[in-house]
């Protein structure tokens, strides 16, 4: 278990923990450590044991999952519907529902973090993806469901002998605006498009199931942190009390798409509201954020959980509440179902007595949850009789699992740079690589934060080591690189043929709680790099491991530095990966999922400011690539391949008109937008195809990002993601590209106030270096 | 008690701390606590509890101190007098004789660092002056003597007051040959000629009484660590068991001339021995080394000490011996007297039982430690009538002792960049100072290792802003700088009227068992550097506190840093003498004592090569300024004033002659160099006088280094320190220095096998620019 042991410390909630080992240290101790996975062979419905539970109607799965819910929450008492409002949910023997525990989770694979899933002797790991930033760089939403399904599988499995629970909170989708946000990593990057396929795509594998009823769910995920949580701990203002200021045109622009997308596109069966407060008040105490938008606009079927111990957090640290009843009644009321925590649990009851809260209320949130696992199966009686109940520890960590972890890291791998000559080397003509820096033979760093216990380690140095002869010498004592030992370096790098340097961060950088300070390399990380390049005689590859970007101008502009690669973290199998792209048996396809600013950036910008539009008169330059104007080390989708491709349109209209009434306001002069609600937007679609040609002999999955520049109006982005795809090209080929353009949906800009609209007049579109102009007219 | 809550473990031996606390836990755990600080009002011969005692000669003052000693010695058992080779040295009641501890430390004030010495509300703490490698910065002998008086006089009130002891084991003056040492902090510098002034002058400073007699001792001051000790834990590499190989070229020529400056010169009470072999022979068991060279040629009056554990260390962890009876029997018959630790005391007895080792021989080595503490006054009765019985706390951290060490550290500094228009600052237009940097606000970090409990600090911070409005940001969360904290530094070095950046090391970086592995500036400082020199709109002050020099070539020719100051660890008034630099009321004088070397010097040297000449062979480019070629960063001897200096010499021979008999073999044109042995050149000198003359209008501490270039004969330095002088010049003003130079000593070299000779032909004197050739002929 050396995984677990020397991780870092991670505290979800300082307040439950300072409970958990000083007020009722002997107690609760104990129940900390016995909650960690599910209790084996006990579920809901066991009618083998107990025959008089086939008489409840919330057993009988013929009846519709409401019905069954219905009849369940009739017979419990209010203080076991209490119970069941907290992630650790009570038994209720009279019925033989046994406790369950709802925390768990699977951000890039099946992980021990939550309280509800352990490895163990019978299954002591499972697959480790990458961590989601670079999964995203993959720009392949058929690749993130189908790690979503490998997840599940293996979840499903470890859930059949007691070691896993049925509901995983993952993904992370908030925005990832900021280089320095400690969690930008667990996220899919910095665009709204990108992160809401991603969302969609990561909790349709998880969720979706072979059966007809799409009702059922093979794992539950669940979409966090709603929403504008995007600071952790930055010069000391904490997440949990961060109050971000979002304008409405960028809460609805930028920080909510991937929520609705989530929602609506993926149908997930859960929703986390954040620690944050947003516009002065808790996310998880306002009933515009959660009964309006996410049941009343996006029409979530499924539960709303609090991040964990929020509700505490918002009573004692933001004091947004005068009690803790209050708190408990304001969060049910706004429309939170379960609490991560056990403060709805404790306070419910003094809730209700004080009228701050309704039963209704109650019984309301403890439905959706009950639903939740109605669909999960957890009603159904014996799991061996499930659909999944086959699956077990053969189902984890197989070959093609594995294989998969190893496909995704390559996938991801962005080839920033890459001078004549540099890559991919060839093992034929390099007999000797030097293979240097704090990350150069990384395992845990590899596979993130929100992790499990991996399968197997494949560091750089050994994917390396497998295929050519190699010399090793970290450089530097660790990540942080106080003092680098560079002549070591030098040293082995000055007699090998070639010389791969794998720099970057890890947690101790980067993390929840850890939001950085600047973007530079850590410690004295550049000058090893400098100093190796100088003495090396072969080609430098400089690999980058991070999650957030990294100012490394300086290697950008060093022709000793012959090719960057950026690899993300990139999970178990990232060794491997990241030499089968130096070694050309991958041609690597990945583009960047966020912008790499340089330190100058970072040092203009306070991390608290969320407006994400520029403001000249106060020098702040905006964020993301659809808003800054400034330099970049590398730009948003920024991303080589070994050869080019080459892009040609060969179908797009280049008027699109839109067919209005008379009356229509838009038909006069001053009319500038078109409503997205508007009736004759409704269905107004177009093609785009695009011929993309691999010129080189070696085949590339490419992939192509269609962006659109709007009329400059509202305050639009000046450059928006449309779609993307990615496509195989075998070498010398050809080959066609469509894409589906909906006129509402995808040209649509958001205005100041929060409506959507298509801008008339002309967009102009992009893919590469070429640009079309598209009008759009009444 | 926060500075000692707050020190890094310092292990001085691994074996003993074991010793301590695993196998007598219990007992010897207490033992440990207990023997720190004297037993109070304890003492030898206090007639006034036991008149019996008068009548034993030990007592008798009027008796020489050979035939107390004699006395003593006589009436002890072999058990009394073995529990007397130790450092905690036990009690012999029948003769009122109470237990001593020997081991105090007082490298740069009284230090509670061993268990002799400790603080208490009764004297919460003591003088902290600069750590020696900055006060040799200064080159004033003068000024090395007044902070050992001033050291021992609160020494002696502390022993007045039971806190204290009488024997310390300071100072460290082995050559500071290579920049990584952890040690360098603590010693004078890589010159032979300074290095030998600094241990006579501390030495005296800390040993001379008022009393005519100069047998007394005020306190016994040791010279340490003899031989050739230089690298402390180096790429794995450790004290405990390093072999330097040192030729006798080198050793005669370079490692031991302190040491003998230090006997011979500064009548040192004691010589340490240390861990390391030399050219495989452990010191502390030579007895060509101990008994040959200090017993023998340098006649030392006192006692040789072991370094803590070193005759354990030689069989345990060098296995020089085949049992520890046989380790106890060798140092003693090779001139050990004393044992810092508990190895002599426990396996002597077995020792002399095995016939390994005479009766006589320790009571040689007795009669060395008890004619110590004779001359210190330890056996003539109660301290309070004693020449110093009248100090005590208030003698302690006067106004007096706390001044000199500002003037120490004012003396030390060193100016090593200026740019027109840079330092000194003005208060009057200066509004705003940025102070900016991890050891800014340094306060423990000043004091070094081997220190006491100051009786106040002053950081840079607090020095600065006594004299003018400040901001302040460390930009970096320590001195190891992972992750520098660079916006909040650049936004307030863009709004202030000049900028002071404090960097450099502590303890965390280079310390005793810490070598360096790189000598940049650690982590990410470089960065902060140049970020908030790019920012700043005024001057530019870069401060270096460190041991080592530090390869900060960036800043050299950065035009933006308009200053470069080093401040080594200034000691408790640190932060007031830089500030009474930067704001001109203290003309810098302080030059450097030791070379800064770029840092590709240490990824081609190893640190385990003791060879102070280049082999060019094997690219080995040699040590100190003395024999080094290549680049420096700053060398040996740099250091600017305000102002210039202009240096004339008025008065130097042209030629030395040298008178020799008719048959002198040097007599033949084949003679090259002449004996120093040789009568003829005994008491053969001359006088050299400079004019030197300050422009300025300030007025100006003067530094004038004296070196000469000897025929190249025997490999001899290219360059060597002959003499040096501090002088005060008044602005506009001119002064005349003179150096005596004896021929034989002065003009003198090494030759391979060890002898001293001096070469005839032409030596060139240097000072400053100014090139002066001298021709020594027959």
């Amino acid at each position: 278990m050396a995984n677990t042991e020397n991780r870092e410390p991670k505290v979800y909630s300082v307040s439950s923990v300072f409970l958990c080992f000083s007020i009722f240290y002997a107690t609760v101790l104990l129940n900390c450590n016995h909650v960690h996975g599910q209790t084996s062979s006990v579920f809901a419905c066991d009618v083998a044991k107990n025959a008089n539970l086939s008489s409840y109607g919330f057993c009988d799965k013929s009846l519709s999952v409401e019905d069954r819910v219905s009849d369940l929450v009739k017979r419990l008492t209010l203080q076991e519907k209490i119970g069941n409002l907290g992630n650790s949910a009570v038994e209720v023997s009279r019925l033989g529902i046994p406790k369950y525990e709802w925390w768990s989770e699977a951000l890039h694979g099946v992980s021990n973090i939550g309280p509800g899933t352990r490895f163990s002797s019978l299954v002591p790991g499972a697959t480790s993806f990458p961590m989601p930033i670079l999964t995203a760089a993959s720009f392949n939403t058929t690749l993130f469901q189908a790690i979503g399904s490998v997840v599940s599988t293996e979840a499903r499995a470890m859930y059949n002998v007691g070691l896993a629970g049925l509901t995983y909170w993952s993904p992370n989708i908030n925005i990832f605006r900021d280089p320095r946000w400690g969690r930008g990593q667990e996220t899919p990057g910095e665009d709204p498009l990108l992160s809401g396929k991603y969302a969609a795509g990561y909790v349709k594998g998880l969720q979706q199931t072979d059966d007809e009823d799409t009702d059922k769910l093979k794992v539950a995920a669940c979409c966090k942190h709603y929403t504008a949580y995007d600071v952790d701990n930055w010069k000391g203002v904490q997440r949990y009390t961060f109050n971000a200021v979002v304008s409405q045109q960028d809460l609805d622009d930028t920080f909510q798409p991937p929520f609705k997308s989530c929602v609506i596109d993926g149908n997930v069966a859960s929703v986390m509201c954040s620690y944050n407060q947003v516009n002065g008040k808790p996310t998880c105490a306002d009933p515009d954020l959660l009964k309006g938008v996410i049941r009343g606009k996006w029409k979530l079927n499924g539960y709303i959980v609090s991040d964990c111990d929020s509700v505490e957090v918002l009573f004692k640290d933001q004091h947004y509440t005068k009690t803790p009843e209050e708190a408990a009644a304001k969060t049910i009321l706004s429309g939170l179902d379960l609490d991560c925590g056990n403060y709805l649990s404790q306070y419910t009851g003094g809730a209700v007595k004080q009228g701050l809260v309704d039963e209704a209320s109650i019984n309301n949130a403890v439905s959706n949850n009950f639903a939740t696992l109605m669909r999960l199966g957890f009603f159904d009686g014996d799991p061996s009789k499930h659909p999944y109940g086959n699956l077990g520890p053969k189902d984890v960590c197989t070959p093609e699992n594995r294989e998969l972890a190893r496909e995704a890291a390559r996938q991801g791998i962005v080839l920033l740079k890459n001078s004549p000559g540099s890559l991919p080397l060839s093992s034929k003509s390099i007999n000797s690589l030097a293979v240097i820096g704090p990350n150069a033979n990384a395992t845990r760093v590899m596979i993130g934060n929100y992790e499990g216990i991996p399968c197997k380690y494949t560091s750089p140095l050994q994917g390396l080591t497998a295929l050519v002869s190699t010399t090793y010498a970290p450089g530097c004592p660790d990540v942080q690189c106080a003092n680098a030992q560079i002549d070591d370096a030098t040293k082995i790098a000055a007699s090998a043929d070639a010389t791969v340097i794998v720099v970057g961060a890890n947690l101790a950088i980067e993390a929840e709680s850890l939001d950085r300070i600047n973007i530079l390399l850590p410690g004295q990380q550049q000058q090893l790099v400098s100093e190796v390049a100088s003495a090396s005689k072969g080609p430098v590859i400089l690999v980058i491991m991070s999650g957030g970007g990294m100012d490394v101008s300086f290697a950008k502009s060093n022709d000793k530095i012959t090719s960057i690669l950026w690899v993300g973290y990139p999970g178990e199998a990232g060794g491997a990966a990241i030499a089968d792209v130096i070694f050309g048996s991958y041609n690597p396809s990945g583009r960047l999922p966020m912008t790499w600013y340089p330190q100058s950036y970072v040092e203009k910008v306070p991390m608290t400011n969320m407006n994400m539009r520029a403001d000249p008169a106060i020098g702040y330059p905006g964020r993301t690539y659809r808003f800054y104007k400034g330099e970049t080390v590398f730009s948003f989708g920024d991303g080589m391949s070994f050869g080019t491709v080459e892009h040609k349109i060969v179908k797009v209209p280049q008027l699109v008109s839109v067919p209005l009434a008379e009356d229509h306001e838009c038909r006069s002069l001053q009319c500038k937008s078109l409503d997205v609600a508007d009736e004759h937007c409704q269905n107004l679609a177009f093609d785009i195809h695009l011929s993309v040609k691999n010129t080189a002999k070696m085949s590339s999955s490419h992939t192509v990002l269609l962006f659109f520049t709007p009329p400059d109006v509202h305050n639009a982005p000046q450059k928006h993601l449309l779609g993307f795809q990615k496509v195989e090209l075998p070498g010398k080929s050809e080959g066609i590209v469509k894409f589906k353009v909906d006129v509402c949906k995808d040209l649509s800009v958001v205005d100041e106030v929060g409506n959507r609209k298509v801008p008339l007049g002309e967009h102009m579109l992009h893919v590469g270096n070429l640009k079309y102009p598209l009008s759009v007219r009444i």
